[in-house]
């Protein structure tokens, strides 16, 4: 079965805002067996809805209208599929009463418009919206011969998505026929970007009944495998066949593994320092506390991080993490000398076990015809050995500083291995 | 005019990947005076491309087609125009050329199917793309006796966006009648939520000739005022006077205005330090980092901005901000007084002319009756005074750490102007 979502509102239609509920119930419409074929975003115009639901309806089975279900003149989605069904609107006593009631609980009077929200198709289910105003419908009905299904949710996230799981999903399932879904995240850090589509392509494009996503962003690709079928042991054994295969084949790039989702590098990290009862500190200069954010946006993550320093200036480099200023003099601020100093000196400073200092030349100025824009070392050192890389990233600044923090993360998820 | 956007491909499709181009294309359009009325996402279906084409015609004048312009079998945009319209494809002589030179610059040969991509559709004008191997495609057509242009264009974003500017803009730009287009945008700070509406909305609600979008995130506000009038002077004297009213109206939480874009708050700080030619260094708890990584994102923020301590443990608090253990053990580490000797310590130690404290619980866990989760110092100091606000935001982690920066920047604004 196809389905279709359609987006109800001026606003995505701005240069500003984006529809994002889509990706939500494309997720669980695929979970269901069912393609999302088309996604259509529309304004709140009568004629255009009237157009957009008309088109819907020539191409898909299943659609979802998101959006245009409150009280104001802009609201027109429930008016609009009536036009397109030829069905009347009538107004739900019941709804009413659980009007008035909010409106009575907030003491604030119910304008007249607000009644709009209690008008149901004809042949119509009312959906309840425990998180708003306005509820949904479900319309279970016939088109040119054809059955389709019909479901009106409301715009706003934290209402769309409750609504469509509690109220939709059950409805759904007892009319698709019955898929089993097996899934699986892979995610690998640090891998070459023209050697990963040649070492993962020609091995799952073997599996055609997985469906394979490959997301990449500064030094991390993330692989989502997924798999449809009437039997859940045999979508199983696809899955786990391909994501045994790509993992091998990702060597020790691959960092996590899971059946729903896979942990971020930051967890792994701190798994790895749990396990080893170690605790980090940092000294970033040009990534100026990036790497210290991601590792603290774990929650927990003070149980190993003891926090760390940015030492964006020459002076805080010394007094922070005690690099000579003769060594900054002699091979610059931006040196693998003065990275491992870093990384030594942040370490003995805060007593950590392990200690990381990176520097480089972020951008977009203050390269030269040596240290280029772009240009990072990142050390690392422990009680036994400092040690450090050197790396050049291309791009822009914030690209430069994701790719430095991905690298130095990965760096320590090696070390602790 | 009304346009369409049609983003063609699967992967926009699947709960992972989503479409921005159209945030671009529909910026320029509106800057045309053309109105976008629709978007729509089609996978790489032949079928349902015809379909959605189709759809299209009967309801836009402008129609953008945006991917599907490759060389492999999954590429179906020329076709899928071709039979929606009975227009024949030709293969044309100077782009197959075109196509063998560049497979020979790059030493490669060149694969049968690559030649897809040099079908021009009849009556079409071939549209080069500097950036890629697929040349756009602009149609200047008639459907059912109502002219239509219709643009083939690259899908990936550094494909189409330079080859929409460079040749659709100018050729829209000679068909559309002459818009001029007035622009402003205002952004401020931690204006509550519950204000920000009832004080704004009276006011642009009476220019219906300026279309106002705001867009609020964690304690930040951002107003775009577009007005597209045949005169420019008519368009920037109403923007003009609206601008005045709103920023009259936001008074001091009002922090940047601008005819294209307004500075950030970060770059607001960074301004108003080199004013006074001071410097900043900051000690940062709960928020791990994300204050330095905002200032830093700025390029050239090395002048103002000294560098920090992520003081996450008791112990740094001490050894980087001088914090005297004591203080921790009568008040508590989230506690006024160690917010305040976290920003005078950081002051001292770094020599910085401002110095910036901030502790807090980030959650979700760590929070009790007295300190609940969300609850926030932040203190500042200087060489004549030490002074902390608390708050208590709402949320999860991510949240509760963005709005924490976000007052920790906005305090030093207000404290430096």
């Amino acid at each position: 079965m196809k389905s279709e979502i359609i987006a109800v509102g001026s606003e995505m239609l701005t240069p500003f805002r984006q529809d994002t509920n889509s990706l939500y119930l494309t997720e669980k419409f695929n979970e269901l067996g069912v393609t999302v074929a088309f996604k259509t975003i529309v304004g709140d115009r009568k004629k255009d809805l009237v157009n957009a639901i008309g088109a819907a309806l020539s191409r898909t089975d299943i659609i979802v209208l998101m959006g245009g279900l409150g009280p104001t003149e802009d609201d027109l989605t429930r008016e609009a599929v009536a036009e397109t069904l030829s069905l009347t609107l009538r107004r739900n006593a019941t709804q009413v009463a659980a009007l008035a009631a909010r409106a009575a609980t907030w003491r604030i009077p119910m304008p007249n418009n607000n009644l709009k929200q209690a008008d149901l198709l004809e042949g119509a289910t009312l959906l309840p919206n425990p998180n708003g105003s306005a509820p949904g419908q479900w319309l279970d009905t016939t088109w040119n011969g054809y059955r389709k299904l019909l479901m009106l949710v409301p715009g706003p996230p934290n209402e769309c998505r409750p609504l469509f799981d509690a109220e939709c999903l059950p409805r759904l399932r007892e009319i698709v026929p019955v898929r089993y879904i097996a899934k699986r995240t892979l995610r690998a850090a640090m891998i070459p970007e023209s050697q990963a589509d040649k070492l993962l392509a020609p091995i799952y494009t073997e599996y055609a009944d997985v469906e394979t996503t490959i997301l990449a962003h500064a030094g991390d690709i993330q692989l989502t495998l997924l798999c449809t079928k009437s039997n859940l042991k045999a979508a199983e054994q696809r899955v786990d066949e391909l994501a045994a295969r790509l993992e091998e084949a990702l060597e020790d790039w691959l960092y996590s593994s899971g059946a729903e989702s896979a942990e971020s590098l930051e967890q792994i990290v701190l798994y790895f320092l749990g396990l080893r009862q170690a605790t980090l500190a940092v000294a970033e200069s040009c990534t100026g506390g990036m790497i210290a954010q991601r590792i603290t946006s774990v929650p927990g993550s003070s149980r190993s991080f003891l926090g760390g320093a940015v030492v964006y200036s020459n002076e805080l480099k010394t007094a922070f993490a005690g690099v000579p200023p003769q060594l900054i003099d002699d091979y610059g601020a931006v040196s693998k000398e003065v990275a491992e100093a870093l990384a030594y000196g942040i370490r003995r400073h805060t007593g950590a076990a392990l200690g990381l200092g990176v520097t480089g030349i972020a951008g977009p100025t203050g390269g030269s015809q040596d240290k280029p824009v772009g240009l990072v070392y990142i050390a690392l050192s422990d009680a036994q050995k400092t040690d450090s890389v050197e790396k050049t990233f291309r791009g822009d600044r914030q690209r430069i500083r994701e790719w430095t923090t991905q690298q130095a993360l990965d760096l320590i998820r090696r070390w602790l291995r």
